[in-house]
This record gives C-alpha cells, sequence and structure tokens, in this order.
C-alpha cells in the first residue's frame, strides 16, 4: 500500500517551519485517510508558526482531498477539524467541537493538511458536491466558522452589522451576515473589496479610528486577530447589543469592561462551525467566494506561501498539493 | 411649602465627601418629590466617592421614602434609578434604563438619596406593599439588578451557578438564581454568609485560588468589582457557558480573550433590573434579605457610614434620614 509510505509536508518544530520528505503516514486506525489536493492558509497557522498554543507538527486545517477509504472513498471531501471522542456529554449534543477529549486538524495533536496525506473520523468528512470547485471547497471550513453566528446569535433580532476586518474571515462574516438580512458596513483597509460583497455591505476604510455619530450598529464582529479592536468596538454598539469575536489574539490587552456593563452589551466567542450550511450557501449560490484566491504556490514552496501570507494585506494563500 | 427650603445631605465633590445643610431643593417640575427615609451604601456609590464617573452632587439610589405628591402622595415609594426621556426607541421598548438623555439618580447628572428628599418621575416609583419593612426596601433597588439576569439569560437552560464574590450584590444574585432553581456556588471570603443564602446555594472560601476539576459550571456571575476576577472564572466555566457580568470596575484589566472564543463561552454585561418581579418575590417570601443589615448610621454621619462602608467586609451599611 503506497499511502503507508513516509510523505512530504510542512513541518512546524519550535518556531520554524521546513518542507520534510519523511514525514511518518498520518493514518489512525477507524479513521479515513485523505490524500490532500489544496489547501489553505489560515491566521491560525500563521499564529501557530508564532507559537501559538504550542503546536508541533503539521499545520493546516483548511482542505479539500480525496478520500482513500471509508463512506466517501474516491469522493473529493471536505472535513471539520475537531475530532471528537464521540461518546462524552458534548458528542451528544452534537457539539463534539467542544468534546475536552478532542484533537484538532493541524492545531491540536492532530497531524495537519499542509501534506500529502491527513486522517479524519469519517463522521468529520462531508462530500464536496460537484459544482463546487476545488478552490471554492477550501473556503468551506472558514465559512462554517462564519456560518457559526448564525447558530449563536439571532440574527433576526439585529439590523445593523459592522464587522472589523476587512480580511478572509471579516469577508466571510460579512457574507453571512448580509444574507440573512443584515445591512453590514465592514471597518477595514482595503475598500476595493467592496466589490467581492452583496449590494448590502458595505468597506469603510479607517472607520475606527473616527468616533460614532449615536450608535449605528446592534451587532458587532471582530475579525482582526487584534485584541486592541474589541474597545474600539464598544462604542459603535448599541446598549443590549451583541459583539461577536470571531478571532483569538495571541496576547492579552487591557479592557475597561465598565461600558460593556453600564450598555449590557454580550460578548459572545466564537469559533468553529458545522459545514452544512457553508456547503448549502455556496452550492446554491448564495454565497460566493470567488475573487478570494490571492496566490498559489505548491507543496513544495509551501515555506515561502506562509511568508506571503505573513506580510499581510493578502485575500487566501493557497497550496496545492496535487501537483 | 417646607419642602422648598434648602435640606441637608451628604454632598460628593473634588473626591471629598461632607454633610452640608444648605443643599438646595431637589424638585423638578413635573416629576414627584420623595422623602427619603432610608438609603443603602451601593459599592457605586463608594466607587463615585473614589472618582468613578466623575459624579459631583448628592450621591445614594437604594432608598426608600414617602411621596410628597404625585399618584403616590402620602405612601412608601422605592424608585428605579434612571430617569429617561420618554420619548426615545428605547423608551417605547420599556428599556429606558438605556436611554441616551437618562439621568441617573445619585450617580449621573441627578441629586441622589442621601439628603432630606429626592426627586423622581412618577413612572419611575413604585409603592412598597406593607409586609415590605424599610430596612428591606433599601435592597429592592440592588435586587432588582440582580434580577435583571433573569431577563437577559435563559436560566431554564442553565443548572450550576457559581458567583464571585460574597458581598452584597453576590448574595443578592446568589439568591436569584437558586430561586430559580440553580444549584449556585458563591466562591467568597465569608463561608459564615452561608445562612443567608437558600439551601441549593453555598459559599466556597478562596474557591477561585484553586484549579477547577473539570468544568463544574454553566454560567457564573462576576460580582466583586474586581477586573481580574473575569480572567479567573473562565476555566471554571463549560464551553458555551455564560458569564454575567455584574460589576463595574473603575481600571482596565489585561484580558486574554483567547479562551472565551476557543470555549465559545459568552459574556454578558448587566445593570439594573425592573422592580416588579424583585418586589414580588420579596413580598411573596420567595427572597429574603434578613441579617443583609451590618450597619447603621444617622443622615448625620453619613460620611462615617462611607467610611465604614470602604473598608470592605462588610453587608449592608444603611443611613436612616428620617431619625
Amino acid at each position: 500500500m503506497p499511502e503507508q509510505k513516509p510523505m512530504t509536508g510542512l513541518f512546524l518544530a519550535d518556531g520554524s517551519l521546513a518542507l520534510r520528505e519523511d514525514l511518518p503516514h498520518p493514518e489512525r486506525p477507524g479513521e479515513v485517510l485523505v490524500q490532500v489536493r489544496k489547501v489553505g492558509v489560515c491566521s491560525t497557522d500563521l499564529a501557530l508558526a508564532r507559537g501559538y498554543m504550542g503546536f508541533q507538527g503539521v499545520p493546516g486545517h483548511e482542505f479539500v482531498g480525496v478520500a482513500s477509504n471509508g463512506p466517501f472513498a474516491g469522493q473529493r471531501v471536505v472535513g471539520e477539524i475537531n475530532a471528537a471522542c464521540g461518546q462524552c456529554d458534548w458528542c451528544a449534543r452534537d457539539l463534539g467541537r467542544h468534546c475536552p477529549e478532542r484533537t484538532v486538524l493541524g492545531i491540536l495533536n492532530r497531524s495537519g493538511a499542509f501534506a500529502e496525506r491527513l486522517s479524519l473520523p469519517a463522521e468529520n468528512l462531508h462530500p464536496v458536491p460537484p459544482e463546487i470547485d476545488d478552490d471554492t471547497a477550501v473556503f468551506l471550513e472558514p465559512l462554517a466558522a462564519a456560518f457559526e453566528i448564525t447558530e449563536q446569535v439571532s440574527l433576526s433580532s439585529h439590523r445593523r452589522a459592522l464587522v472589523a476586518g476587512d480580511g478572509r474571515l471579516g469577508l466571510l462574516c460579512a457574507k453571512v451576515l448580509a444574507l440573512h438580512g443584515l445591512d453590514v458596513v465592514v471597518a477595514g483597509h482595503h475598500p476595493e473589496r467592496a466589490e467581492l460583497l452583496p449590494k448590502n455591505a458595505t468597506i469603510e476604510k479607517d472607520l475606527l479610528d473616527g468616533k460614532p455619530r449615536g450608535r449605528p450598529f446592534d451587532l458587532a464582529v471582530e475579525a482582526t486577530g487584534k485584541p486592541e479592536v474589541l474597545a474600539q468596538l464598544v462604542p459603535w454598539v448599541q446598549p443590549r447589543g451583541t459583539i461577536v469575536l470571531k478571532t483569538t489574539a495571541e496576547r492579552p490587552a487591557p479592557l475597561d469592561l465598565a461600558p460593556v456593563v453600564v450598555d449590557e452589551i454580550t460578548l459572545v466567542g466564537s469559533r468553529c462551525g458545522q459545514f452544512p450550511p457553508a456547503i448549502e450557501a455556496i452550492r446554491s449560490g448564495q454565497v460566493s467566494v470567488a475573487g478570494m484566491v490571492a496566490a498559489r504556490y505548491p507543496l513544495s514552496e509551501s515555506p515561502a506561501a506562509f511568508q506571503r501570507a505573513s506580510q499581510g494585506g493578502l485575500l487566501k494563500v493557497l497550496v496545492d498539493v496535487s501537483t
């Protein structure tokens, strides 16, 4: 069986990324082996490379590949990244992404997608409909994370949303909120990216540097990864409004919570989401990620892909593993 | 009309509290004049005395008095402290406590209750049922703030609550949560105060200094006023759990929000509440505040009341204005 041979992939150890050709075969007993086709560089990957979570191994969790075995053998698949125990209360509540025993693809105790192969439980995998090409499929994981907001916050009771950050995740969040009928303003640095958004979403440059007139938003999403931005968002949000924290920052920031208490604002931590709503939104054309790939690298040049992505200001950097 | 004479009260200016006998008559046109009987010292009053909000004037917002005019003339009344415009969207939604034009009794642009008289709109006042004595009535305002949690959080979907702080507000929050069927653990310094709590609530000393086994709580309430406590609460709360921020701190504290995001915890800022649930809970005996008055002072000694309360470790310090 050729898959049992060592494989090539990107390996992170002690803050250093290097391509290696001797990585161990990743297959775990009872799981599905996936031949990776494409994988996206996520801000979390860049944070891991800077030392976040102390991760050592193959990073990468936004992927599309072909299942070698299991119920979707031979089909293109994407995968939910939290591999849960299947036995605990969290798993019973369909919240395996909070299972305390979980491993997380390319983030926690599980070899990731910047490699020729990866392993995931069959229940984590979703076949990719033929309408969705490989480039687009790589966005399903972060789009599912954007859809997670819809599971945690009643969007129908909100009207105007402010998204901080016009990077990859910020744009995906803006698309999901706009899809649910909210008027969306993205506070960003790239007003030209407004053409990637639906009509009820705009991008305003340097918005958060100014002072709000009134409290124009009842919902805000922090999607910059900068810990100081939360405090900037508070005065833009109405009393009793909601701020979704969509990114993890690597350092604590001083935060004055008094305005959050006085204005009874709710802060909602939000992480990974379920894939089906994201797959259906892309398949049906309700959400498009066209124009969001900024650069492509083969796996052999994946260290350069990380370097380029870490310079910032780019949309998605893709690594093509199958070429 | 004798009420139009100057009055005696406690006056805060430039960080200094002093009894004054020449304070202006507080009545505002169209409002109700209340002859104050008793008033409680709240942690917010102590914070104001240290400079919070930059308040200058008569502090005090936990009171019982007798209405001199208006629909409850001659009756004992308590009062909601936010005086709203009555015209805006917030007021239309029965959320005048978030009205941007509001004044707040003894906190923001409105003379407070540490004085012989105060003025509030009639719609802020609630008659005190005869079953509720004056001492108890003073607790209705902070108890309403504790009941505010029930308006913001679905308690029926939570089972085990951790309350940080066994001071006045912490105990009231514990009582409200216990009343709603939750098992409550109060992390405090005064285990003997457990006798003031219902059977499904306990006090554990130095709890937050230890490490949790598992994540035992799905709800936590921050009621210490210490900004560093929020970070201590996070590891005790289950993923997808809720932390209610019930106190305002006077200084920002560094906060690492990554665990809040990863565990998808919701932080809910919570302030004043509506009085009717609090009045009914006390009237019916569902909640008792017996044993919570720690010291009493006449108005003439109210600076000493503040000094004693600011030493900490005490339950409620009352000032008797009518003696």
